[in-house]
């Protein structure tokens, strides 16, 4: 039974967090870290706790988590994060960072791409591990610093990794993805999240500028052996949970449906989050609420194209649930552990 | 003012045509000819329509039709329309046919993408007139049969036309494209069109065998003088209606948003249903209930790829609007009579 | 042709009321009065208005409005609109406020049910005609100031009023009303109107409190010859347009529904935006866009109870739709025009 | 380890019955009995229960049943249950029948609510125990036939039980009812449960007339020691899952918010799934994925009016959930065992 704690307790992944963990056998979640909610029950800010858990909200200094936590997921927001690690890093304590501040191997990257965040600790950026435990189960396992994927991130490069690995498809990617607007979080962004804005409607947004391209690129590119470019076109629709990624790809031979149904089967074969669709494809509904990968495909025989497409729920395997599956492997636990009923 | 007849009056796309065709000051329909609705009261099948107008459905026969209209909608399933379209076919009426039957130019075509489906006038598929105006705008003034282009035919077509035409972007292309679920009609479909089947989800179908695909081909090759090939990929989205055609593009030279956006501005001078859009991208709120078409671009400069997306009602612009516009021009009415209020 | 003006033009019932005014034969629009948008082109703001309208928003003083404008409607909170009746007040200038600001006749009651506010000009209050046509048309065709009445308010009173008027049901009554969520504005709200709060969601708020109350209480009480008290509870549904009110009451007499159809539809002969349902129940989908405001009925025979439902789109008939509504009678033109197409 | 079945296994109540009985650890489901899917594995049709089952659909005898099952649900329709429950009825097999075969307490109230429904063995009628463990706890732990109560029914009773059981309202009620589109079930119902019926709608349906009714009374009646007539007035919302149930009753004596909580408090005592709202008001979100039951309150002080709210998911509390906390309660398990992690 390891002690757990929260830090940005009162963000929508956070809560999230906090449902699963309250369902693992191994963990008793002892802090939840927020200086807007402390003092409050859970089950106060949010009624659906209630029967659930006791717990409170509060505002320890960090000096005192060390003390009793074992291990801490961070969810506050990037650039906020890295303050965090900052202060905990010299204590034996495992952190799993939700945010981007540790996803990108040196800090140019993460310059560019997060214009105008101020780094507080970069000489770590190439320490952590990027966790994503269908590629890096053996490093998270010795991790102590992992910084959970993004969303969009863990359904791209999932559903591309095999491709990419077997040198199927060519280098210069298009991808485009459609998020439920959780994934917005929970604070007000103009034109962005209220009602209005997404009912009825689909909002596309930052194309091929997005923060997780890099993470993409990068974790792609080491997997293929050379530099992957991907244009990235995200896009806000009508669903509150779940992401669909989908990616066209002219393939140089000729490959059936079923070649690249085993070719992927191989890849993630004993993988129990990765599900690969035989029929049909894969659909948001079939993953939400779940830590689930589901992967489908089709070839346009006509034109020799092969569409990838996959779903996962981009609370949990795109944040919270796989900050778990980490969290299972960085402690030993069995990795399905708080996400698979037995 | 013209005698105006719906035959298959009883579809959801008939029932927006009435919506518009009640508005429009050019027109009396006098004809909703429905064998399941006959002798009932639109308002009784339709309560929206109460206070707006008391005609009735009826079934008389396609010689009293002949007699009695000037001009013929036909909003009947592909390869039920055509056996309507033969029988009038003798006669001085005009008609617009929104079903697929006549929008390919000969039978080969057809019978590959329309397999099943018997042809019961195959010698007129090469007098019938594609029916967008954009396009081909002289042609259809002088129609007397138009056979009104797909929904996502429409937005795909006019989104890349101007590209096209302008030899922009290689004839090898994918197109993403989400659909309203009122695109599937108002026959329940299984595991398709039940709320609980869309609601939180989407769904892909028919990834590169869309029946759509063939008029896209055909009409932009002629467009670009030579054949292109497109791998459609359609997929329906928890909205009621509207249509969003998202495709990307590498581009030989290096173009800015601007020189795209003068482009399209050009190519679509004084048209009254395009918005080429300066800033932002094109949603679908801002078409729903309109006739009108947006299209907005971006180009990600790291990788020089260009995105185009379109933005349509699929039951306007996509179906009943596009078929008005079109009835405006083969009789002389202002084209955007009983679309948009003067 | 009247030169017509809208203050507070950056709001969602501004944005609707300009749509409608932009149909309207007798009107030009020529002032977008808004600080946060001045200068802006309207479709630039509201991309839906491309190709429909050049107009821009600007911010002149109340002063100039005077002189350029024959009318305005105001679409600023509650609080706000009575500073600027007050400085029209002295001109020729007719003027339609939505606000709550002059629904209640005098300050006693607007202090109770608004705390807080200050109202600029209250000597108005027993000048001031509350614009609901159905109830009060000759009023209105001589009236200057014009309250537009709440949504909710709307839908309740057209419900009941002729059941009042008639003495058929007691004067203590329970309401239940359901509203999208546009009737919540354009502002965030916090954990009321952001997409997460209300998707897959129903929200009680305010029962037994709701400031629309005392219009219901006061406009039935009028009809009624007698105090009547409503307990009214309000709740938004996860959709963008719409309300539904519905309540049940105990029957003195045997009435069958054919009984109270009759008395409907004599209460209400001629009116063009009341539909009665003879078969069916009043549905949401029907009114949404329009101006209607549908009722319709069911008698719990076993129990001797008697359903009222009635349905309206909150930002039409429960604001911009009515106000152009008011402007027609006020100004003598016909009570539908930019209403219902001719 | 129980062996449990589940007959009439392809409906939506026992694709969440499966669900939550995969995660019961005192069960093993060895029958799921679907003509319509036999031989097919289970996720080959519900593609969601990949990685999580190897069980197939099958149709073995009711004979061959008997023999390998320690516990069956039924979740046929009405009308179809009681056939399968005479055939099981002879053995030692413990049965939850999910329809409304058993639930009401002799023919005479069957026929009446169902009409044209041939009851195949109403004998039984007086000896099957409604499965409302919050008020017939006893009873059904020595059931060996359990009726699992309606939905709505178990939204409102839950809600109302405290009330009636203490004599503080009349006991002639008004229950305003809204459900998610779910409990249409599977199979299309016309203008009822296509995404384009439903979206942006909302509808009532059955006022006064839902088969639900005697069960709220009946169940109702016994804890006032008197008549209760209730009518209840269903309503379909644009949401998935989960019930909201409003009532509202004059009070004959001044009471506090505080008092009405006091009582239910004290008269659910020690209940797991049920939560008393003390601030705020019961929200779908809250409940949706789970078997409570949240139930929250408001007093009009002005009227003296007690609004009274509850809300379930239909699918959970108000079908399969208590169908297994029945189970549980039968079989001597932990209440909550498959239904509240630990």
């Amino acid at each position: 039974m390891i002690k757990v704690g929260i830090i940005g307790a009162g963000s929508l992944t956070a809560e999230e967090l906090l449902k699963i963990l309250l369902n693992h056998k191994n963990v008793e979640v002892n802090i939840l870290h927020s200086e807007t909610y402390q003092g409050k029950k859970v089950d106060s800010v949010w009624p659906a706790f209630k029967n659930l858990t006791d717990l409170s909200f509060s505002a320890p200094s960090l000096q005192k988590i060390k003390e009793v936590c074992d291990c801490i997921f961070i969810t506050r927001p990037h650039g906020k994060a890295s303050e965090v690690v900052k202060e905990l890093n010299s204590s034996k304590i495992k952190i799993i960072d939700l945010s981007a501040d540790f996803r990108l191997p040196d800090l140019s990257y993460y310059k560019k791409w997060y214009p105008g965040m101020n780094h507080q600790i970069p000489e770590l950026l190439s320490k952590a591990v990027y966790g994503l435990p269908e590629l890096f189960r053996d490093k998270i396992k010795k991790s102590s610093l992992t910084a959970n994927p993004g969303c969009y991130a863990t359904a791209v490069i999932l559903s591309l990794a095999p491709l990419l690995k077997n040198n199927i498809i060519k280098k210069q990617i298009i991808v485009n993805a459609f998020s439920g607007v959780s994934g917005a979080g929970r604070m007000h962004k103009e034109n962005f999240n209220l009602f209005g804005d997404i009912y009825g409607n689909l909002k596309i947004y930052k194309p091929g500028t997005h923060q997780h391209t890099p993470e993409m690129e990068l974790t792609l590119g080491k997997l293929a052996g050379d530099e992957v470019k991907i244009t990235f076109i995200p896009c806000l629709i009508p669903v509150n949970r779940g992401i669909l990624a989908i990616s066209s790809h002219p393939l140089e031979n000729k490959l059936t449906k079923k070649d690249i149904i085993d070719i992927y089967q191989k890849f993630y074969k004993n993988e129990k989050f990765i599900r690969i669709c035989e029929n049909g494809y894969p659909e948001i509904a079939s993953v939400a609420g779940t830590n689930f990968c589901d992967i489908g495909f089709e070839i346009d025989a006509r034109n020799n194209i092969l569409m990838a497409a996959s779903t996962i729920d981009n609370i949990v395997k795109g944040a919270s649930g796989q900050a778990v599956q980490n969290m299972n492997l960085m402690f030993g636990f069995d990795e399905t552990e708080g996400l698979i009923s037995h």
